[in-house]
């Protein structure tokens, strides 16, 4: 292959990089929604239960070639951020 | 918000991210082709000048919610994976 195919494949990661960015915003945009339903209903914002759901589902449809290891330390740090992210919001409305 | 509000928000949460998944596999897919080129090439895989200008990248097309911070740690488990999954690849090739 020419250094060409290698430029090429580079600006497909990097366009992947970027569909990939969109939608972990999107995805925490929505869990910020979640969590303010959450905070109403006065129920903890971390569920177990729920991110066993996720994890499971993801190993259903997950066709390589990352191993589900992977795919599931990866997700681990999305869900993590996601209530990261809600924490600190939290403790910015405290201090206001 | 009711209940049906938040079962629609989970539902539109695990559609992100089998999307995610999609993005994740295929992005590592076309890792492993670069990888492949590089390995004729005999340079390395790793190249912390590249990793930096996908993370400038991301850093010029990230609207939030999530901060930079985050979205970096993310990212470097993503690359990481895909190192990760080469290393594995090259160690089963050279048992065969």
């Amino acid at each position: 292959m020419s250094h060409l195919d290698l430029e090429q494949l580079r600006e497909k990661v990097d366009a992947v990089n970027l569909e990939i960015l969109t939608l972990i915003n999107e995805r925490a945009t929505v869990i910020q929604e979640i969590g303010k339903i959450k905070e109403k209903q006065g129920v903890n914002r971390y569920d177990p239960l729920r991110e066993r759901h996720m994890l499971n589902l993801l190993k259903e449809n997950n066709n390589g070639p990352l191993d589900q290891k992977t795919v599931d330390h990866i997700f681990k740090e999305i869900f993590k951020s996601a209530l990261d992210m809600q924490e600190e919001d939290h403790r910015k409305a405290l201090l206001v």
